[in-house]
């Protein structure tokens, strides 16, 4: 067997759950092969979450445009014993060819709205389900967390430093992105900063001063190869770092353009007071002060409160891992086949039936609520859904540059009513109300079901 | 720029935090370059959590053998205008040369334990730390859990149905190898089938029923193909389903051979019971219950408590996010610098310097404590840290069939002492114990470092 880190699963159809393949061989055999609709959907706002971040539909669009099974994925197939021939031959041959409609990344959403809306023929629908469902997934709850975490830091700098506590190194690239997409300045991931663009920043850790005989020589060699750098004080004791930033700036005088401590440890507030103080008195007022260690939203804004003289927060794990709500209890279901609607009725898990669209109703510059109606009413408010895929082909409007997803999720966010902004829940939650016509189509199609 | 999901990030040596770049080039500067170890250790058990399940050694490995920098790194790494081009010709040249002893993949670990120690150039050390971090970090996270819901199933089947919830496409085929290794039977993501030979498994999803006019009708279709299959009886009314399969082997007499249903919604507990009795009242006691919806070891272990005739479960979100714990503190420090022990003082994040060893103990087939010491003591127990590469090169006893690991962490968890068995946090927790002569070596640096 070959190395499995040398391959890249974003582009193996074959990431996929093996009930779809068994299904799509089902649909084949039983020419079930009618245009399907399938709607991605979460059906509860996660615990402590007042609104969702849409993202990861850019990873969905070029999943699809490269979506197929190759020699390898069917020979692997073939071996265990239940695909047929001429099954495996339809897969060597398909590519996906269907429509999508999506809410653009940045958007903020709420229960029951479709995200992503396929139309296909049933059996290219079924087979993305996984993907599709896992980058949104992971996408969108980055972005909600990433959200939250700029939100607390009320203006100050916030930035991505979870790469390494990230589920993966793919999830640690996408964190970078979604925390930028969500208002962070940047991240530390550089690979992230390569493929997309970002910002990237870094200061220096324990490693280098500990290699160093001595503390302040290793500030001191530091910042003759970055004049402007960060200077990381807690490797030993904080004040005492914070002291030899002050010996250093006396050294050096006029040539000392340190920009900013980090402070990793300790009470942080009670410690930036401090190191603030100093640098005051000494008269570098020019130096910032910045912050990590564990941090997330509700720390964050705890140290906002307190006043701490804290100009930037670095995060890492807590973003990274989204700590206090990691999923999303996102779900791909099929809503329309062959024309005619589809529900299911399974208790605890209600969902509306048929091709929906979503529209948003706000006032005064704030979102005030949400309708969810057929895809064909003509209701009030902004329509969220739009076409971004035609035939398998990405619609030009659906090549969006990170940095206008950035404004575009800035602009969700400052739309926000007040509550919303809160990191608690606010009651009432946002409102999203059913049309008259759809919940018709629920009464109707939910007698049909219990009548069968 | 090229689209950034084609780039497998697992093959990036620019998937690093930033400042480990700079912090290279000032060791280049400085001609710091004599060998450095690193270890990667925890501080903390996670919350609830009575052991770790060490793993990702494999990828890690991997990586190092395929570290290096690309042209287009290093022209990337030029645009940011901080880089010297003799720092950028020197990492042009880099590959990974270094030693490194680990914890083989499956062991039981706890704080404090070193699970990987790489001895290196500093510069190389530094530079392979976030990828290290990341990889043991999330197979680590990911196998503890599956080991602890395999534990609660106390020996019903568990498959792994996580990957459409798992942080991106490659957490989720690390998840399927993570369960595995940790005792789940398999997987549902046909990828990690392909890539690691876990055996992968499958049922159906509401949207087959769905896609026909008659639920029966869908059964009776999917058993024509697969014969042996397993049914999902919930999309309208759980009950009326298991009815429907009593149905369908009394039309199929002999050639009925469903062997199981599925369950996903609702009382899980209460359907099993009446499913289980329905079918045995129609001479089905052959046919298996399967249970799927949001489950997690806590509420298997009351399903199996409750004595519900559940024969196997799939587990997918809260095992795929690790919901309860989904990070462990794990930090990658410098313990030795040029043959000089080394130690930060960062208040609440204590280590200990030096290379060091983990010594196990064990006493009539469980282990009972464990012994930190210097790498050099001679220790009662089992050494736990073995050497898997040399010179860059990896050992051939670092080859491990996964089939191997997974029997070897089987073997781990039957020597756990019982409390630590449990779900619950186990009081005291498992014993680990610093030799005197490592307490010791903490004392002297202490005092030397604070002298400074």
């Amino acid at each position: 067997m070959s190395d499995p880190d040398d391959q890249n699963p974003l582009r193996q159809a074959v990431f996929t759950d093996l009930y779809e393949l068994t299904m799509a061989q089902a649909y084949d055999a039983e020419s079930l092969d009618r245009p399907a609709v399938f709607e991605l959907h979460f059906r509860q706002m996660p615990k402590g979450r007042n609104y969702v971040v849409a993202a990861g539909l850019e990873s969905v669009l070029s999943y699809l445009e490269h979506w197929h099974f190759t020699d390898d994925d069917l020979d692997y197939l073939r071996s265990h014993g239940v695909f047929s021939e001429p099954f495996l031959d339809r897969l060597a041959g398909l590519a996906f060819t269907g429509d999508v409609m999506a809410v653009p990344e940045g958007t903020v959403v709420f229960p029951d709205e479709p995200l992503v809306q396929v139309e296909a023929p049933l059996l290219e629908a079924q087979l993305i389900e996984t993907l599709v469902l896992n980058q949104v997934h992971l996408q969108s709850v980055l972005a909600t967390k990433a959200a939250r975490v700029v939100t607390a830091a009320a203006g100050r700098t916030v930035i991505d430093f979870g790469s390494r506590r990230a589920h993966g190194a793919e999830a640690g690239v996408k964190l970078a992105r979604a925390s930028y997409l969500a208002g962070a300045v940047g991240t530390s991931n550089v690979l992230a900063g390569k493929l997309y663009g970002i910002p990237v920043f870094g200061t220096m850790a324990h490693s280098y001063v500990q290699a160093h005989e001595d503390e302040l020589d290793a500030f001191d060699r530091f910042q003759q190869l970055y004049p402007e750098t960060t200077l990381l004080v807690d490797t030993y004791d904080t004040l005492a770092g914070v002291h030899k930033v002050v010996e250093l700036s006396r050294r050096l005088g006029q040539r000392f353009r340190v920009r900013a401590i980090r402070l990793d440890s300790g009470n942080l507030a009670e410690l930036a007071g401090k190191a603030r103080k100093i640098f005051d008195r000494a008269g570098l007022d020019g130096v910032k002060i910045f912050a990590t260690s564990g941090l997330d939203e509700y720390q964050i804004a705890e140290l906002v409160e307190s006043g701490a003289p804290i100009d930037g927060v670095g995060v890492g794990t807590k973003l990274a891992v989204a700590e206090d709500a990691p999923y999303l209890d996102l779900s791909y279901k099929l809503v329309e086949y062959d024309g005619r609607p589809k529900m299911k009725l399974s208790p605890g898990k209600p969902m509306y039936p048929g091709r929906k669209q979503v529209f948003r109703i706000a006032q005064d510059g704030r979102i005030t609520r949400d309708l969810l109606g057929r895809h064909d009413e003509d209701l009030p408010g902004q329509p969220l859904l739009r076409p971004v895929m035609q035939g398998g082909k990405r619609l030009s409007a659906a090549r969006v540059p990170l940095e206008d997803i950035r404004q575009h999720a800035r602009e969700e966010l400052d739309r926000l009513p007040q509550p919303l902004r809160s990191l608690q829940p606010a009651s009432p939650p946002y409102a999203v109300q059913v049309s008259d016509r759809l919940r018709a189509d629920v009464e109707t199609l939910r007698r049909e079901l219990e009548s069968c």
